[in-house]
């Protein structure tokens, strides 16, 4: 647009004008909105996921000092808790109405948290007591604290269908307020999260 | 811009005014394009990156659960063998040609994944029988049949070329297809990933 | 806003267009920035954070290849050292004015990064010789050399305050330049990163 065809203006000229400006305001409008929306589809959210798949003791109180600690900094967090992670999860031991290898499984498996080894010095049991011994002398939160206190601030603690189905752990055995899910359950939650760990 | 300067507007102050106007759309425009360019860069894309260390069957399975999973979401799936996680995509042993620390390590580590054993109560080899067992009865899809998934679902898989060097394992052990990368390779799709796993 | 209303445009109605126009203008301009500034403060940065839980050679050297690696592409790295992974850090063990179990932890935990074992392999000692040496027969740079080229790259060696006070490992066992931080330091920096990863 130069300026001698602008200038003189006849009043048809000026009119159409000003619409081509007002259709390429709105046309800006709608776009900014547009691309807004979309990006905010693909940004990550306050969001942390964590898959529990190791059954020790160390590793299972790591998971949920993070959990914990990044609920209290106001993310969201989802536990997943798959193969032996479930036992972290678990509140009883149950054998009834299981199949052989079922039971097997069950009585090689902490029948809840209290049972777990660490992943280093296991020494039979004995480098459980130390650690929590360690821990309780150092006034560190319990495990059994840490998951209530998970709980209570909301994490969302999920059970992994298919390893309780491989494993035969039942719903009985569980905590209650487990929710159950899969693979996509986790996957749902982890491409929205900032962090997404496996533990 | 008061309405005593505007009204009444002189055809030369009018034109002025209507190509300021033009300029501020077109600087707007231009903005929201570079900015929205700039913004779609920095995004994390629909992919998924996972580094498989281990060489454990139950973790190694693990990271084909998830990986086919989100491959069937529609993220696009990189998977990282590294160290004793190779053993998952070897077809066979080979130990000709190989210096004897090689052939050692060769020779500790499972031929391919089907003499893998899991992270917990291997037994010398009955925790696998077991573990593939329960899978079975359950109707789980064997590590084999998901390794298979994952290449047919186009879930990318790269053998770190350091720990082949490293462990003596040689390109003709692995199974076709696969990539050879670096921790660059791992980093440029993780950095672009929505999840990124070590397992 | 039709053609009828708008063409003959009497001075004073096309004033007020003018600056209804304006008006929308600077509407967008502002929105633009707004939205662009908050979009950009939830983009995940150039970063990358790993917690290095693991104090196991072959784990350790993972997270080290890692962490170069991303601090050679540019980004910001920072290692968080939690439990066995303290080890890595330590320069020497002291026993002077620990309790029995600290004593006894320390005792059982390397002494640094030089006595740590492989996660597979170990053979009391000779899995970490032999895979040192099959790294130094490929030209790969030992685990101290990358933890000196992590620190000559910048990368952020924070040491967890609460492993340290649990297992009883002191400032004057580590390696110097190391922060000291919680929970909160790593998902701080995990929240802005692009790739996490617990090792």
């Amino acid at each position: 647009m130069s300026n001698d065809t602008m200038t003189p203006t006849p009043e048809g000229a000026l009119a159409a004008m000003l619409q081509a400006f007002e259709a390429r305001l709105s046309t800006i409008e709608a776009k900014v909105d547009a691309e807004v929306a979309a990006i905010k589809e693909q940004l990550p959210e306050d969001k942390a996921s964590i898959i529990v798949f190791s059954g020790d003791l160390d590793k299972t109180l790591a998971a949920f000092i993070i959990a914990t600690g990044a609920a209290t900094m106001g993310l969201e967090v989802s536990m997943f808790f798959t193969f032996w992670g479930l036992s972290a999860i678990k509140k009883q031991r149950l054998t009834d109405g299981k199949s052989l290898p079922e039971r097997m499984m069950a009585l090689m498996t902490p029948a809840s948290s209290l049972e777990m080894a660490p992943s280093k010095m296991a020494f039979f049991g004995a480098g459980s007591v130390m650690l929590r011994q360690m821990m309780k002398e150092k006034d560190v939160a319990s495990l059994e604290e840490m998951i209530d206190l998970a709980r209570e601030l909301g994490v969302k603690i999920v059970a992994c269908e298919m390893s309780m189905d491989v494993m035969g752990v039942k719903g009985d055995e569980l905590m209650s307020d487990v929710q159950l899910g899969g693979v996509a359950t986790f996957l749902a939650d982890a491409t929205k999260s900032r962090v997404s760990l496996f533990i």
